[in-house]
C-alpha cells in the first residue's frame, strides 16, 4: 500500500500478498479457447473464465482477501456491504468461510434469487429502498451498530488486490498475451487488471469494455476527469455503478482504452459464449468479446486475455427470452 | 474386432487404436467438479464435459474413429449416414477435416439450426420424410448412388471404440472411480464405456441412465431382450433412438443397472447444472444427474464419473421457457 495524492493505492506485493491470502478458499479458474471464435475475430482470444469462480464470480477474490485480512479484534463485529449483486454473495461466502458475521444491505426489489443466495451463504440482509439515499441511511444505521468493517465493492484496496490475482493467473497460464480485455463497472477488475500487468508485464494493452447505456468510464476517459452516469440503464446489470476515485486513478494512470457496445451487440456476443463454449455467462461478461468483434483492427492476429467476470443468471429471464 | 456369435465386436486394442488416431482432431475435455452438487447427492461427481468437444458433442469421437480409419481407395466414395443430431454434425466435422464428402439423410422437419450446423461443416444434406420407411428409401438411394461408407450412428464398432476413448481420458484423469453414470439412447457411449471399463477397470459399475418415457433400454435390461420404444416422445432429444444388437450386446453383458427418471426430473436435473456448474448442456446429458439424486443409496459416498455427452442447445427453446 502506497499514498499517492492522499489515496491509499495498493501495490503488486499487496496482490501477492492477496494471492497467499486467498488460493484456499478460491478456485484457480480454467482458461478457455474456442477456434470458432478465433476465426470470427481474427484474434487469439484466452478466457479466464471466472463464472466457474466459488460463489460465481471474480469478486470472491476481492471480498475473499478483505476478510481473511482482517485483524483478530475485528472478526467479532465482522464485515458489512451495500450490493444487490454478486459482491454481497462474495462476501456473504468468505465471511462464511471464516465464520464471521456479514450484514448486506440490498434494496427490497432486488432478485428473489440473490436473496436467497446470500442467505444460503450465511449473510444477513437488511433491505433498504432502492435509492442511493435510503441506502446510504440504512448502511449508517447498520455500520453504527454493529461496528462492522465496511467492505466497498470496488472502491477499497484490498478489493482491487483482491481482484488483481486473477491476471496475475491469467499471465501465468497463457505466454506472450498482447493484451487483455475486462468489463468495467465501478472498475474493481480493470483496476486490479492494471494494478498487476503494470508491475509484471507493463507492455500488455489494457482494454476496458463498457456498455454505450452506461459509458461513464468511457466518458471519464475521454474527458481526463470522472463523469458520473444518469440513470444507466443496461442488460449487463454489472455494470451500472460508477466509477470512484481509487478505480478512476487505475484506469486513467493505466488503461490503454475504453471501448464500448450497444446493448444488441451485448445479448449478439453473450449468445454466442453460450452457443459456442458451451458455458452460461452474464451479460456484463460478454461485453469484452462485444467489443472485439465491434474494434477487429485492434485485436487482429493478437493473443488477447479476456476476462469473463461471473455466471450468476437468472435462467427464467434470459436477455433474448419474449416477455 | 472379434467376432462374438455371428457379431463383430470391437475390442480394447480397437479404442486404444482408435485414440491415437482421432487424438489430432479431437479435444482431451476437461473433468469439472461442484461442491454444491457433491454435497446435495452426498457423492463425489467427476463431470466428463464432452459438451466442450469439437462440434459440441462426443459422438466425434467415433465419426472420426470412422472417417479417419478409412483405406484410401474409399476416400473419394466418401461417407453417409442418417441422423437429425449430433451425430450428423460430427460425421460431417471429421469428413471435412480429412477433405471427404459426406452426405446425411435428414427430416425435412429437423431444426433449422442443425442444418445449418452440418452445411458449415461441409456436410450435404439429402431431405426425407419425418418417417422410418422414407428414411430407409432415401438412405439406399443415396448408398447406391454415391457408394459411401456407411457410418451408422451408434451400431457400428468403429464408432463404439470411438466412444471408448471418452471413459478411458477419464480414468486418466480421476483416480479411484467407484462409478460411471451415462445417458442411453441407441447405446453408443454406453458400449464405449463398457469395453473400456471391462478392459481396464473391470470392478468400476456402470449405469445407463435413460428417461422414463423412452426406457426401451431399462425394459430390455430387465427382459433378456430387446424391447423397442413405441414413439418415444422426451425432452432428452437425442435419447429417442432403439437399441441394436451390438449395443444391446455390450449393454447386457458389462452394464450394472438402467436407472430411469422423469421429464420433470431431467429438467430439474439440467437446470442445476447450468446454474450450479455455469454449463450448457444438453437435456440428454442431464439424465444421469437425474437418476444419482433419485437414487442416492446407490451412489452415497463414492466416486462417480458422469459423462456430459453434449452442449448443442436451441438456445431460444429451451425445456422450461414458456410458449
Amino acid at each position: 500500500m502506497k499514498d499517492f495524492q492522499g489515496l491509499m493505492v495498493p501495490t503488486y506485493e499487496d496482490v501477492v500478498a492477496a494471492h497467499a491470502r486467498i488460493a484456499p478458499h478460491i478456485h484457480r479458474t480454467p482458461v478457455l479457447t474456442s477456434s470458432f471464435l478465433n476465426e470470427l475475430t481474427g484474434a487469439e482470444l484466452f478466457f479466464k473464465c471466472e463464472n466457474f469462480q466459488k460463489a460465481g464470480a471474480f469478486k470472491v477474490r476481492g471480498a475473499s482477501n478483505a476478510v481473511f485480512g482482517l485483524r483478530d479484534d475485528q472478526l467479532e463485529r465482522g464485515v458489512a456491504t451495500h450490493s444487490s449483486g454478486n459482491h454481497a454473495l462474495s462476501l456473504s461466502y468468505a465471511a462464511g468461510r471464516r465464520g464471521i458475521p456479514c450484514t448486506v444491505v440490498m434494496p427490497r426489489t432486488a432478485p428473489q434469487a440473490k436473496k436467497d443466495a446470500v442467505r444460503g451463504y450465511g449473510g444477513v440482509i437488511v433491505e433498504c429502498e432502492p435509492s442511493t439515499s435510503s441506502r446510504e441511511a440504512v448502511f449508517a444505521e447498520v455500520q453504527a451498530r454493529t461496528g462492522a468493517d465496511f467492505v466497498h465493492p470496488y472502491n477499497d484496496p484490498r478489493v482491487i488486490a483482491g481482484q488483481g490475482t486473477c491476471s496475475r493467473e491469467l499471465m501465468e497460464q497463457v505466454e506472450g498475451l498482447d493484451a487483455v480485455v475486462a468489463p468495467i463497472g465501478g472498475g474493481g477488475m480493470i483496476s486490479g487488471t492494471c494494478l498487476t500487468l503494470s508491475s509484471i508485464a507493463p507492455g500488455v494493452e489494457i482494454y476496458a469494455a463498457e456498455p454505450v447505456n452506461a459509458d461513464d468510464a468511457a466518458r471519464s476517459f475521454r474527458a481526463g476527469h470522472i463523469i458520473a452516469d444518469d440513470a444507466p440503464d443496461t442488460v449487463a446489470d454489472g455494470l451500472k455503478v460508477p466509477l470512484k476515485e481509487l478505480t478512476w486513478h487505475f484506469l486513467r494512470t493505466y488503461a490503454t482504452d475504453v471501448l464500448t457496445a450497444t446493448e444488441e451487440e451485448i445479448v449478439e456476443a453473450m449468445k454466442l459464449h453460450w452457443k459456442r463454449m458451451k458455458i452460461v455467462i452474464e451479460a456484463s461478461c460478454s461485453v469484452p468479446l462485444a467489443v472485439i468483434l465491434k474494434n477487429p483492427e485492434r485485436f487482429r492476429g493478437k493473443r488477447v486475455g479476456v476476462i469473463l467476470t461471473g455466471g450468476n443468471v437468472d435462467l427464467d429471464k434470459l436477455p433474448w427470452m419474449k416477455g
